[in-house]
């Protein structure tokens, strides 16, 4: 079963990333990496008490798959496990190439204007189309103390990590 | 600008509440109740890996909106504001009437079969699509130190509060 639906585009997302292969995996390993909304103009106003914030979701649809037109494989190797050339349940990762694209990124909300959200922590292509901004509540957001991660737990996850960096493409199965 | 897009449905969200008014608003105030997510036979081999995840986001298509058909407004009154009947822009609220109606519920994971999700933590209807499902990583999830919440941080929100304890629906703006 499927949905055909008509989603909305709020906003554009400008950063300097133009390549998957050389762009952070995940916002929260590139706070030092600053990136803009642009907002639309009919929804603008969704902006106000934005700014009071400290980060936000920022939820894409991630247009530009590495392979386009194939279905998503339900086992994938993320790309944090291709040195191991190992496979995980798609809702398992993290990664871009899903049933349905779209991204979830933790960003932190550095200013709002009247037509932009100026953001640090960017794991984005520059372009990729904005479909919802949600305020990060604390209340809702941060499970009670340390849940258990998965396969995460066994990695060490340095800062500014790409796809690049984890090995080449060719080389995971 | 819109997308028209195809949205696989991954599976159904099986719940005890049929109705919006009586459906707690946050996944995270209602970790005593329980649902389960029946996954679609084409996608249950993604499965692999996630009940080693203390939390998941379920990412849901909020298909039975209170005003069918109508945009959502910009400004909203959001369920938590509706006694002070104040506005607050759509993208500063977590309110489920939004320009793309995709609600981001953080579910405690309980048990993972072949075919079902058991999880903790219901803020969704009965027979809602689930179109993603993202393991909660606290690596990329959890913002450093206490971040300000705009407006939440002026309320306490008890367990389990749902719409129709705040007020009713005729008495907001």
């Amino acid at each position: 079963m499927a949905l055909t639906v008509r989603l909305p585009v709020i906003g554009v997302v400008r950063t300097t990333y133009q390549e998957l292969e050389t762009t952070p995996i995940q916002a929260s390993l590139n706070r030092a990496g600053h990136g803009t909304i642009e907002i639309a103009e009919p929804y603008r106003d969704g902006l106000e008490g934005l700014a009071d914030f400290g980060y936000a979701w920022l939820l894409s649809w991630l247009d530009r798959p590495r392979d386009p037109g194939g279905d998503a494989p339900m086992r994938q190797v993320p790309f944090l496990l291709r040195r191991q050339r190992r496979t995980m349940g798609i809702f398992a990762t993290r990664g871009p190439r899903r049933v349905n694209p779209i991204g979830l990124s933790l960003i932190q909300v550095l200013e709002v204007t009247g037509q932009a959200v100026m953001f640090a922590g960017v794991d984005l292509l520059d372009g990729t189309p904005v479909i919802d901004l949600k305020p990060y509540v604390t209340r809702f957001d941060r499970p009670p103390g340390n849940p258990p991660c998965g396969w995460f737990d066994q990695l060490t996850i340095g800062d500014g990590t790409t796809p690049e960096q984890l090995a080449r493409p060719e080389s995971a199965t």
